[in-house]
């Protein structure tokens, strides 16, 4: 017989069945698979079957050649945050995101809120400017498209003083129970809804989208201080009790309708389904008010990146943070901040979005709240800061200030690129203190990046060292972020500590690990 | 067809060829062996082959339940210092150990000699005492056994007054042209010659020993201080210029042979022309002297213990150190150390073996010599003592003493052993001092042992923080001792962290790893 079953027996605690042909023993590479935890599926490549074999699933992204604080930040162009699961839904009332990371009901949490407005500033920076559909804007001295179902429904031009501008002034019942005035659109690209509104009225606008299987629903964006609901083929997003303000809406239709759909089905399901936006098929208002700048767009990343910019200047505290409002445990009854915890890679990534916007805007408010970020990174963890010492030394700014310290890398490297961008665009004392906060960091960084080396991967964190457990090894995204920070890193230091580790720690991405003796 | 060929790209690299079976892939062995560096071989277990599929290749020991700083240390009763390759044979001179670890000329490295010595006491203490054929003792009052090759060749016996026995006293030619007086041995098992000499000429005595081939060899101690030489079947060893003075003998005959013969033939040719000790013939004598106890024994482990003992007493300097006196380079230009370097590991290993020298014979000369062996953890080892501290924080011994710092932890630990064995043993000042010294190290060892955790292992020491490069990971016969060491480092400290690193470090030899997150 050519090749016959072989028995293996594996560390001699059990066995597995394999293939013996000649001198050559073939094991399963589902065994190999689960015991070593690579990846590998079966593809067709020119007519051929292959087994494609990979140590690590995630993907490194080169920097820029330059790096600007006011440029797009780290590969954050490649970053979709509000498609995350974690993510419930963009508040119609912030237009950011609210999180569902740590408690189903949700919290504003304001590192995924900088990096929805980093990722679409960077978005912006790469792409360039959106193709914009204008389905009114006032200026046309015609209503005609618009379809009025009543007789009694009423539509006109009118003139905002406020506005400076000339506004569509509707009139319709407010109630859902009657359709109100549209405007169709048949928009099969572009699902980014945009819209200046004032209602006098308990009012709403409702965009209708065609699924792949030609179903119809309706996306309500209503007065009212309910985040989110569905109700059969209708979804409500509540903006906010705002009667009688101008109010600027920035829905990406198409996410606003998955995390509606959500609420009923899991993402396994929706796909199955086919719940998705294929075609926006016409916008409507209800009540009375007025509407300015009604458009749809591939995008409209700018807003999305002053949404966030204003939220956290908006909620910013008089220590300079914004506290995080749900339990964090680390490790049960071991590492746990209570609701009310500041995060240094909070308020860096705040403050890299911060700089951005000030520089843009050159509004000082924006600079003034990244300055003020500044401040917890001069208190201890134990006092309610983000700073922590390692071995009462070196200077450490903790994503999660627990005590013991946690010292997590990722959040580390985010909070020094913020004080980076922030110390390059202050001057006087604000400088003075960034740029001290950052080299102490800096510093501190040289010295503890290679005990984040496994010789094979890195550690997440140094709970080990801290707590004597178990190391918490980084999963191969996490330990990509790890590349790509030092990637960043490398740009703006040109110590050959960052573009030296970096290139070793892809090297373990492809199965080579640090010499043994 | 039921299996057939397909392709396996290796991220995205290079192509293997493997087997698919309906749903499953089959890999080569060979390859997943290289891949990452695993173990197995075929072996036949009940009739049928079996692959054996091993995640590491060294043993871990248990401890025993008890320590104490007279009894074994650690398990070093299962160490065979003499037999490995980088000991280039026991001098004649000095009874201990040459090391060529570092350089081919040999030194006499005092880590090898206490090991040596530590590993004899463990044997005595675990196998107890040899069995012991006296060839020759003076006491019988015939001489019947030996034979004189030459009438003008003399045999009596004398009244020593220096021993106070009966000793032999012997007159030949001292040629080796010529046979000597010889005693008869036919001795197949006890390898071990002891004996008591004293030279009035230059003479020398042989053991004359036969190969499984049948094959004859003599090996020759003669009065001379060179270390060791062959010639076709002959090998020499040199007792030094000790004319005059009774000396005691210890030679492991079969090792004598197997280090003689490795200065011609390697170790596989040695295997292959069976060049090995079968049968001790006879034990002969040259020139004119005294000899008493002539013994072949099973074991001299007493004696080679306290051979090291009093080489370390000797040789020790007013420092209170063992200079090592080859250079060595961790990495060559970078972290090297010009001979006449100190080791805390041979300063520790040293006070482990003259502690238990002076339990076993009360002489305070080796408590002394131990006590001073402390005197180098004082000192920096920028200033040629072997004092580092980690972030100028944590006093660490170190085995190497470069700048910058290594934090080689097996080094480190075995000298914290030294210093409890020594604590333990004694009062007023010392015992401050050793106390002082011992619970500053292990203070530093629960908070840094982690840093050795790579979540699939441990690193050998700590080069990659100090030097920011790749991680020198542990292979793991070094995994290993670190786990034995902590094994019975539990023993003797309750702290829960020594039992669960060990357990979780055993487990990595079974290819469990730490969790990523
Ligand atoms: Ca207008
Ligand atoms: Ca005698």
């Amino acid at each position: 017989l050519k090749y016959h079953d072989i028995d293996c027996v594996i560390n001699g605690e059990y066995r597995i069945k394999c293939r013996r042909e000649t001198s050559e023993v073939f094991v399963p590479f589902s065994f190999v698979q689960k015991y070593f935890e690579i990846y590998g599926k079966i593809s067709t490549e020119d007519g051929f079957e292959k087994l494609a074999w990979e140590h690590s699933y995630s993907t490194v992204h080169r920097p820029r050649e330059h790096y600007s604080p006011g440029g797009v930040f780290m590969s954050f162009e490649f970053y979709n945050v509000e498609e995350r699961d974690r993510v419930r839904c963009i508040s119609g009332m912030e237009g950011v995101p609210l999180s569902t990371q740590w408690t189903p009901d949700g919290h504003y949490y304001p590192i995924q809120i900088s990096q929805f407005g980093l990722s679409h500033l960077s978005k912006y920076l790469t792409q360039g400017e959106p193709e914009v559909l204008i389905l009114e804007d006032g200026e046309d001295d015609h209503l005609e498209n618009w379809i009025l179902p009543d007789k009694r429904y009423k539509l006109q031009l009118q003139k905002d003083k406020s506005l400076e501008t000339t506004v569509v002034e509707f009139t319709t019942s407010d109630s859902m129970k009657y359709p109100g005035i549209s405007i169709p659109a048949d928009e099969k690209d572009d699902f980014v809804l945009c819209a200046d509104l004032r209602f006098a009225s308990n009012g709403s606008i409702t965009v209708t989208i065609e699924t792949p299987n030609l179903q119809l629903f309706h996306i309500h964006y209503v007065l009212s201080s309910k985040l989110i609901s569905l109700d059969g083929h209708d979804i409500y997003y509540g903006l906010g009790e705002r009667r009688g303000q101008w109010i600027h809406i920035t829905r990406t239709v198409s996410v606003d309708f998955d995390k509606g759909l959500a609420l009923k089905f899991n993402k396994v399901k929706r796909t199955k389904m086919k719940l998705k936006v294929s075609r926006i098929t016409d916008v409507s208002v209800r009540g009375h008010g007025w509407l300015d700048n009604l458009t749809l767009s591939t995008t409209a990343h700018l807003d999305n990146f002053y949404n966030a910019a204003n939220w956290l200047v908006y909620h910013q505290n008089d220590r300079g943070g914004w506290p995080i409002m749900v339990q964090r445990s680390l490790i049960p009854g071991v590492l746990e901040l209570p609701p009310g915890w500041y995060s240094a890679m909070a308020q860096g990534q705040a403050m890299s979005l911060l700089v951005r916007a000030y520089l843009r805007t050159q509004n000082t408010k924006y600079l003034q709240a990244a300055v003020d970020a500044m401040k917890l990174f001069e208190i201890d963890s134990t006092q309610g800061g983000v700073l922590t010492k390692f071995a009462d030394r070196y200077d450490w700014y903790e994503e999660y200030p627990t005590t013991p310290s946690s010292f997590v890398l990722n959040g580390f490297i985010y909070s020094l690129l913020g004080l980076y961008d922030l110390k390059e665009v202050t001057d006087g004392e604000d400088s003075k203190m960034a740029s001290k906060l950052y080299s102490n960091g800096m510093q501190t960084l040289k010295k503890m990046l290679l005990m984040f080396d496994t010789g094979s991967g890195t550690f997440y964190d140094l709970r080990h060292i801290t707590l004597g457990i178990a190391p918490n090894r980084a999963r191969w995204d996490y330990h990509t972020t790890h590349i790509n920070q030092l990637l960043q890193l490398s740009v703006i230091d040109d110590d050959p500590l960052f573009k030296n580790t970096a290139q070793r720690w892809m090297d373990y991405m492809k199965g080579k690990r640090s010499k043994h003796n």
